[in-house]
């Protein structure tokens, strides 16, 4: 058997490189892996050799241990990889090729795969619709911040590059495509956002700026890009975007000040359960972005809510937050007829016109989250930087493809 | 001047038939007009000769002291009527024309109006989008249930019948088309209702028997009707809809005894702030409505919510609810992907489909919600029965054409 | 190897019951077989027993000699049968399960499957996207008029009945989803028909008859349903459809005494390219029934398509309609908005919620066409007697399911 | 009465500008005025003093002597303007307002114009649906190729710039919105361009240019044109288009060394009925464009036809032309399941969004489509320049608002 390094989840603040079996075309018993799930063949399966692997936000919500993540977790569902060995029933998808693979994985085969809804798949989580790699509670399938990575029911899951060449000079982007692109892009299609639009995004962290560079792609007037990390901020300006910073208090103002009115056609919440309140010194306030946007979206707006809301959080500031309730405005709402839409972004769902995007120069998105390679063995390094804010987005280099040297 | 008698709020719990101005092509001051719209010109409007005008749930928050309507509102904002004088503006209705209008007021002149989103048009009310007749804080124009009434905008806000005598045979049906169809339809629509849905719906008043007839016209394979109140549930089921008895428990055991699986694909909020907990002896408990439609929801599901949310609610249970404030498990609808839609539905979006549905018989509304028409003057009796949770939708007939006799 | 009884073209009006070989995991060669498909491994497949496989008007194409189809073909693409073995790539679908097959052949795997456009997969034909059972030109994947057919990529294609019980007695309705109900169904919808819409449908066989059932279903006012024959006509009454018989000429009068108004809303093509021309005794014009939709249909309208238009008609009444083209007044539609929707219908997009339609008896499509079950071996008899316009879907009980007995 | 001096038709090949009178509020008789029209008052209009009025293609097909144009027909449906009277039941656009006017003309108040469809407006053409200032056959409002031009329904038909002296600063690109950059963006919208769309235009005048700058500001990821004018193509590529000269064969080829393969996803006719055949000394052939777009658009995709066909043509190439009937090989676009959106655009649908993307820069049409503002008196010359196919938009400045200085 082939050696395998992966990224490990080791408890609350700790994240390690371990050595972790190389994968084959069956579900092995592991950390984390679901009982119903043990023993699962994929012969539909491929073994891709990782290309580009990214550190996520959602990741960080396990390492600070807000979840009930278990030790040695093979983290890293943001993937890209060349295919090396492909499963029996493998037919169109070929050694060589070079892949994107959506975080969430689906299976092709049942009614919510059917009608396009990848994130709720119903066949590759026992709990419940919906599963990604290396996650808790997603039924267990090994994670992709590793060098080598079973990916099952290839035909239908992976998006492959035309060119192999061409997808390497432009890996930095196209790694994008594994999540964050898509999910920004999520989060704007279902905010409204279309030619013309102004926009309002709650969080510059790699999903936001995404939300943000999508928006610009779908014609977007004004994007303004609210934060309270200057250096996040400035990641947002350097591609057109106007910002906010909330640490100086509530944005409307500042809206009114960029727009001449107090509200926008349409507003993303790239932040999730994690919210800070507004203003300096802010503490954690899970329900402070919905109910802002609800004030600052104009009456027959909508709101995309890509950022991740859970069912439970061990360390929720209170006993509601702990069950995932929020103190909602709802009534402010209702008032102006706003419309929500929430969950998993289907990655199938936009992938491929993405990937045109960026193949012909339309966007430029490894410039604007700010992507930087780095070693898999530096990973700890990169995630504990995230974490302090850094205005970067890490993508890991298992197999020296992107010649990242350790920082 | 003509005279006018109409049904007038006049406390906590108390309406009565007052005397009251014949109306004029100009916005008069009076009980709840915004200051703003005194003396605001009508040269567009018409003034109707009320055939139908009935009596709303909505009507009852303000009644049962809910809100801060004043003394002597006149009430009454589902109207249907002959033209008898047009504004010097008007162009395309003529007098004699049979009329529905829709309840909320609107422009046709603005951005919003132009988007066909009539529910918050942005030129009739001056504290916010959105308008009605006869309602607290909606900029003052004057309700309905009377015997003559103003409609401004009338080329625009007018539904004109094609043939007055049909629109008279069909009149109890016709009048559902100014607020309670149509109302019905959106909680349908934006709940995702299509050919072969299951559908359930929260409340079986007058706007979930018309939710429900409406998702049966949309092609709903099975519409399950759920409250506390069994007179409501057999009306639902004398139109074909599945029932459930709220007292008995929470809902899923008998969803799953229905359909097989303990969810549903579509959603419905019938309900709004003034809801209750499930089992006997309920207690008020505004946020049970939609936390339970988010557990039965299937993934990928959508929520319609053409039930009231408020922005305050002096009578709330608690602190929050008084702000319109709720407490909702947002991390379970996330993990599932729901959407929610919310807010007055624009009724002009609807209305002409709808009366051709009901010209053509394809749906029996006045028979599905128990129309029944009473005189004017019995209002007050009216208002009391259904606040006592009548299975009947009253018809006011102020001049005489439903031939109604006091009951 | 077990037998197998087939229904197969002969010749210009020859159809004949024949033995041919029972399926494997393969398509072999044989009448019709695209060389590059000659020995296509097919692990994902699976037998299927055939339950009911029904008689299309487009196999009367072939039949009628209209097509290039070669000696021996075995017809049939609408296909419902119980499941009997499972190839070894087959994960959820399971022998004994009772299914529908879509006539329209999809991989599940290429970029039109995953935008549920799977009425043109690339995977399936190596001639063009888009592939039939039985059909010439289309791969040459076996057809289902037989006891035993092969189904490729089942866990993707098949849609399991969720009762066999129930199934089987439903089953003249439900052997319906395999073609006409999606393809009528698919026409009202592109032909944008919605709730209160009025709907003129050309041709009366069974697709129009299900286009008919399908727009009463989507909510339409009105249906009417044009034809030259009289029991179709009668057919299309039996279910609340006004109709006009084209032998008395133009519809546009006809449709003004019904409506009040020379035009409708909606408008459906369920005729094709073997159209007459309006009139007694009218012979064959290809353009006339869209010239005539494009008369009779209000501005801003929309026409639906599912009559097939083909590329190549060796029988055609001139130069032009022999390489499928067709004179057509685009300037009158031009002036009028107008939008034109055409292709074989994406089954897969519909027969879910068509089936929860059957199966909670909200359409009765079997009526509704006049199915009626005949034994495998009387199929030359239905090809037969449907050429010469009887007004009955038949329905092949090739095992004896139906307990069909000889006419 | 003031003067008003407009650009006329006054015979095949031949326009003038002439004195005409100031207008009124009153539809007055004159050249191609539809006798119901004649004396039609107009208290819901504005005067406009026109600020720019472009020279359109569709004028050309009139000074062409393709049309039954009157002569002393005031042409001219281009326009943007200062209001400078309004009429007395004008509400909310004021004296002084600076305001884009679609062209087509529409009441806000029939059922097409609440369903957004104001191409198709039922009241303001006694003909037919749909109207425009300064066309044959459209009603006869008077044409704003003028000093001064009447605005009904001005509250309705008007979108209002939001600042009177940035509008002026940006006045070249903001007269577009009037027309053919909402033209060119239907046709976009139309034909499914998104994110990403490989998209072909046939025709890079005015229109295909907009639709262009259109299909990129959508987010598409390759636009070609394709024309045999050079100037034109230039032109397009300026902004960042690829192009095919028509005069070098059939643009299949060409499109497979650009995109790898030899179809798009999206195509857009922007030519319509003047259409030729391709190659060097083509002649004129319809039929031409839509065959080809139907040849090279991929299996799903759609063709947006904003290119007008008419109904009859004195100079139609053959009988068939002649009543604006098309040799269509719609059997190609059946086996390819496309989808054709007819008609002129609903500029009320667009141009306000289209007017946020001008006034924050995200496109720069004036650019794209080498708009030169000209004297309205050198109107003769800017006619012929067009009809010799330069690569230039004219805009006439009637007013000396824009500082035009005689060519």
């Amino acid at each position: 058997m082939a050696d395998n390094r992966a990224v490990a989840y080791e408890g609350p603040g700790k994240v390690q490189v371990i050595d972790t079996p190389y994968p084959e075309f069956e579900l092995k018993d592991g950390p984390g892996v679901n009982p119903a799930n043990v023993g699962r063949k994929v012969p539909h399966g491929v073994i891709l050799k990782t290309i580009a692997t990214n550190i996520c936000g959602s990741d960080q919500h396990m390492v600070r241990g807000r979840t009930t993540a278990p030790q040695d977790l093979v983290l890293g569902h943001e993937i890209t990889g060349e295919v090396i060995e492909v499963g029996p029933d493998v037919e169109f998808i070929k050694v060589g090729d070079i892949c994107s693979v959506p975080f969430n994985i689906s299976c092709g085969r049942c009614r919510n795969c059917k009608e396009r809804k990848t994130g709720i798949c119903l066949n590759v989580n026992p709990d419940r619709p919906g599963s990604a790699y290396g996650y808790v509670d997603m039924g267990g399938w090994v994670g992709g911040q590793a060098q080598f990575v079973l990916v099952p029911y290839a035909d239908w899951n992976l998006l492959k590059f035309p060119d192999p060449e061409q997808a390497l000079e432009k890996i930095l982007d196209l790694t994008m495509l594994s999540d964050i692109l898509p999910t920004g892009f999520h989060g704007a299609v279902t905010s409204g956002v279309t030619v013309g639009s102004t926009v309002y995004i709650a969080g510059a962290g790699p999903v936001g700026l995404a939300a943000a560079a999508s928006a610009l792609l779908l014609g977007a007037a004004v994007v303004i890009v609210a934060d309270m990390n200057d250096d996040r901020l400035a990641q947002a300006r350097s591609f057109g975007c106007e910002t906010i910073n909330l640490t100086e208090g509530d944005p409307q103002d500042q809206i009114e000040q960029i727009l001449g009115v107090p509200e926008v056609d349409c507003a993303i919440d790239a932040v999730g359960f994690e919210a800070k309140g507004h203003g300096k010194d802010a503490e954690e306030a899970p329900a402070t972005v919905l109910n802002s946007l609800m004030e600052i979206t104009r009456a027959g707006g909508e709101l995309g809510i890509p950022g991740l809301y859970v069912t439970g959080d061990p360390g929720g500031i209170d006993e509601a937050a702990q069950k995932g309730s929020l103190s909602l405005s709802l009534g402010t709402g209702w008032a102006k007829s706003l419309a929500f839409t929430t969950g998993q972004c289907p990655v199938m769902k936009y992938n491929r016109q993405l990937m045109m995007a960026i193949l012909y120069d339309r966007i430029h998105i490894a410039k604007a989250v700010n992507a930087k390679a780095i070693p898999l063995e530096d990973a700890p390094k990169g995630y504990a930087e995230f974490d302090h804010g850094a205005a970067t987005k890490f993508v890991l280099d298992p197999n020296g493809y992107l010649g990242a040297s350790a920082a």
